[in-house]
């Protein structure tokens, strides 16, 4: 059996896209030239093009094959396979993977659009999330900010990505102290607001981690898989902790080259929903990065596409989206979408429980 | 205390050098503006600029300090302060970090250029090393192309870094086999080939497969640190394993933007090593990958470089180095280099093993 790969390939000087294309094929597989492979490997393990077109000047789609023999289920050696050496060559960018093929080796995501609705008890409109910071701050700083967000009713709040382990707010010790504060505010409201801490760091111990989180009872996790190894996001998703994850983008931008890496929307739509993420967190148009209105919408399309075989990933568009702006985003993004905000609730002149109160009033209408 | 980060930093439309400067001391800390910042996170946790120079059009030499605090020790959070968030943003490259400062958070090579050549016995010439390949291939034939090498005389041979835990070739079985095949040859010639099988894996069971290796008789092993989080390559290095490791750069081209991400030497000369690379594989100039000599070159002195607070890193060209022209790149490259030779040796109309033969005549004159 035999699996496919998707790539935009540019042809650069001296190139042609018949030798390219074979390129990749054997690059990505057996990694010899076809002279020295013998008739058995050529026939079973070597890569195949299975077809060219041409889509623009010196621009093709080309669609290669794998034998599923060479990745055997391994998440990482399908990293490899998707853009191990070939990461290094200008000119192919991955844009898309035939998962009903290879559907069995991802879990998808746990929980997905439909099952945080459903935990949640919010069954149509946008949800709310704002970030925990800055790095530095106490716990007794950060549990105050944690409170205030929940007394303003807001759905999820998540650590700053950059807050770890490090000795002036220590995981666990923040960890009980935000889960007390958003627990707290629920006796006071009714309203539950769940909270990620983040529990990104090196493979090793993250599942310690993770699980540490939901014994302190959060309700879910923040975490970069760029930085911790993409297989470990999968890990988590098929662990038998029960807590949805919060995919971040932090160290994944050099992947989105103009003619190489991967697609916007496959990276973060496909590729991070295939490995696990219930949530994918990405630079919304018109904040301080550099993403196209398409790019997100691309990325939506992706999160959301029903016809892949895995649950709907909730897009976290951050950056961006003030309080005022919630409706012209809502038009532009539908309701199956997490607004993630930030320095426009911090900086509000009466404070953070009244910005999020506001927040909360513009996603009920 | 403080560490410093050398970005170069390109100016693109509408943008000023000190507000993008700026931008990226608080982007990888604090994660909001400085109007919202209290007195102590400004003067304690806030990344600041140094010193900007501008050493071209638009292009400038940032230096950003960053508190010591906000890392804490922590590997992962380094690689987030070092390219988190702003590995999203357009025309900031990573150049260098002052390791002096930061020196006892990262283990550097276990053994190193000079630990390698007291092992080997090897006090002068370069060294050379191949890959045991295709994938698809099973155990007998991958251990035979082993013993091929390993009669030749190789130094070191490797697995081909697709060649994982599948059942064609499953880990343990094609470990002790290739084990075998070079301590046979061993027998036969009096020279002791290392085999270093390839052990990239999830985080999670990484350390299991590192010491499996050791277990087996393995005299090193290959990783592709991008492929499963850069921190877990550290962590072996840390461990009790002794083993010397070989980086691949399987899934890292992407981080090599022409104005983003990390420069060639930086990620592959300097951050590797710090990380615990022994040896540093990168596609060499003129192969079937586009880096340029002065890249090369570039890597080789960061790798070297004994000012930098770590063992010397072995740089590990491939591609583009056949057994003719060993000589011509040893002008250039020097001694403290290891030629990782592939499908030039597979084509030798005599065999691998006479292909093997010539080369450590080159390498012996």
């Amino acid at each position: 059996m035999r699996f496919t790969i998707e790539y935009l390939v540019t042809c650069l000087q001296g190139e042609t896209i018949q030798e390219k294309a074979l390129g990749i094929a054997l690059e990505q597989s057996v990694e010899l030239p076809t002279s020295v492979l013998d008739a058995w490997i050529l026939a079973n393990t070597a890569g195949k093009v299975e077809s060219i077109k041409e889509t623009g000047e010196k621009t093709f789609l080309v669609e290669c094959s794998y034998a599923v023999s060479i990745v055997d289920g391994d998440l990482t050696q399908f990293l490899n396979v998707l853009l191990g050496n070939i990461s290094l060559k200008p000119g192919i960018q991955v844009i898309n993977v035939d998962w009903e093929t290879i559907q069995d080796w991802f879990p998808g995501p746990r929980f997905g659009v439909e099952g945080v609705r459903v935990n949640m008890g919010i069954p149509n409109r946008p949800l709310s999330c704002s970030a925990l910071k800055p790095i530095g701050f106490t716990i007794d700083k950060l549990a105050d900010i944690a409170f205030q967000f929940a007394t303003g009713g807001i759905d999820i709040i998540k650590d700053d990505h950059g807050i770890a382990d490090q000795r002036h707010a220590p995981f666990s010790e923040r960890v009980k102290a935000c889960v007390e504060a958003v627990n707290h505010a629920h006796d006071l409201t009714g309203k539950q607001t769940w909270y990620f801490p983040n529990v990104t760091t090196k493979g090793s111990k993250l599942i310690d981690r993770f699980r540490e989180a939901e014994d302190l009872g959060a309700q879910g996790v923040l975490l970069c898989p760029q930085l911790c190894g993409l297989e470990m996001m999968a890990d988590l998703a098929s662990s038998d902790v029960n807590l949805p994850i919060m995919a971040h983008p932090s160290f994944s931008g050099t992947y989105l080259g103009a003619i190489n890496g991967f697609s916007h929307s496959f990276l973060y739509g496909s590729l991070w929903r295939a490995f696990g993420a219930d949530f994918v967190i990405y630079p919304n148009n018109g904040g301080r990065f550099s993403f196209t209105l398409d790019e997100c919408i691309g990325i939506n399309q992706a999160a959301l596409d029903p016809m892949v075989p895995y649950a709907r990933t909730f897009p976290t568009p951050g950056g961006g989206v003030d309080r005022n702006k919630i409706p012209e985003w809502r038009a532009k993004y539908g309701n199956d979408i997490v607004f993630l905000m930030g320095a426009s609730l911090y900086k509000h002149p009466e404070g953070i429980k009244a910005a999020t109160i506001e927040v909360q009033e513009a996603l009920n209408q």
